[in-house]
């Protein structure tokens, strides 16, 4: 019997998801990807100068280092990535379900919080995701949600930015951003877009869900959040600025709405 | 009679830094500069395009923009800069003296916030000082303020990050970070130093200064504050984090600390 074209074509996804691989490089994030025994490595290029550096890291991950000239570095990388002698290839992360991401408990009794979540609707800068996966994982969000296209994707560019934070912090592609924002609304959170000409401010906002898990949504520079996804949102909200110009940076505006947040 | 050698030196000094010129380049400085009169415009040069989307700008300017091949842009800047076809020579701004900014009042009655300043101790990054810039810009703080050497130059990759912010946010060097702090305790401000590793979180010595100016100093990620700069602050203060790992990019926690201290 023949399988359903559905499952054919669930299948072939799932194949080519898996050929997928990334080129981390520099010092810092090859270290860390090196000591996650959750990432999947497949080829470490490194000159004799990093080998030293890293030697500690490659043997606990049991590989066995290509070493290269620094004058002509073979990994296929940009020729501007400050690369420091390191490049590792590697399979993206499989952080599971939405769900599961968004029900885990984290801490007991005093220490319990409500989870938060951040959401990011088109963020397609490598540098401002990474900065925002770093500020998640400082606040301790459950998990970085974004779109499985038009979102930054997990380069290296991105995993130096996030500065170790791409190992730890789970950065979760979906297929649909409003699907995943319905879908966290019926799991209990509340869920807050960020958007500049918002009537609400963030604090309002925040003092009146204390207890609640809450979703921040955030948009990128320029666009901000599209059409679909502010009225998919609970409520939209703004960070109250004092000044009469300017806008923040959308990293900025997420590491503002997780600290605010998680002091609720 | 001879001039005092102080004196030849200071007017050197001066006749030196006046002829320092920067390249802004990208549509968004280029046009926030042309708009700006205090700005000092020296040679402006643009493609076709740029030339039609900045004309009123130009106009304004009163300037003549010399038109450029985009194919061969002349402009002295990095080739790996997304100019847009447009890019304008300036002389840096000039803001001032650091006691002036440090007393302005803003707002009246119900709307007279204690003032805020910014000190950055050797954060050398553009991309760090521009978005830090902004953040400032947008939370009211009197000025930025960062040491002569060892900072982030005003430079086109700054302007750029800071979106504008640079037209319109002091930001001030000065030749020694410790004076410039001893200035600010003298005039009542209360100092407060950013490090990860401090006892005291930041709101509580926010809400122990309610009434009070307040100048928050931030160091370059790695090396965190210098002894001398730590030893000079009132005290030395922490963003509460939830997770147990991973540390904040220097212009989130800038952004923060900006938040907190302005809802103090």
């Amino acid at each position: 019997m023949q399988k359903p074209k559905w499952v054919v074509e669930k299948e072939q996804a799932r194949r080519k998801a898996a050929a997928e691989t990334v080129w981390l490089f520099g010092l810092h994030a090859v270290r860390d990807a090196l000591l996650n025994p959750r990432r999947e490595k497949l080829r470490l290029i490194l000159t004799k100068n990093a080998a030293d550096r890293l030697a500690d890291a490659v043997a606990a991950a049991g590989m066995t280092a290509e070493i290269a000239d620094p004058r002509k570095f073979p990994a296929p990388i940009d020729p501007d990535s400050v690369h420091q002698g390191a490049a590792l290839e590697v399979r993206p992360l499989d952080w599971g379900r939405l769900e599961d991401l968004a029900m885990a408990a984290t801490g007991d009794g005093a220490e319990r919080r409500a989870p938060v979540m951040v959401l990011l609707d088109r963020v397609t800068d490598p540098h401002n995701a990474g900065a925002i996966l770093r500020s998640a994982e400082v606040f301790g969000a459950r998990a970085v949600v974004a779109p499985a296209r038009y979102s930054a994707p997990e380069t290296g560019a991105l995993a130096k930015t996030a500065s170790g934070a791409l190992e730890r912090q789970p950065y979760l592609r979906v297929k649909n951003l409003s699907d995943a924002i319905g879908t966290l609304k019926d799991m209990g959170y509340r869920v807050l877009g960020l958007d500049g000409e918002a009537e609400l401010a963030l604090g309002e906002a925040l003092a009146e869900a204390t207890d609640r898990p809450v979703a921040l949504v955030l948009g990128a520079e320029g666009p901000g959040l599209r059409e679909g996804t502010k009225a998919a949102c609970d409520a939209l909200v703004r960070i109250e600025a004092a000044g009469e110009f300017g806008s923040l940076n959308v990293s900025n505006a997420a590491a503002i709405a997780l600290y605010a947040t998680q002091r609720r």
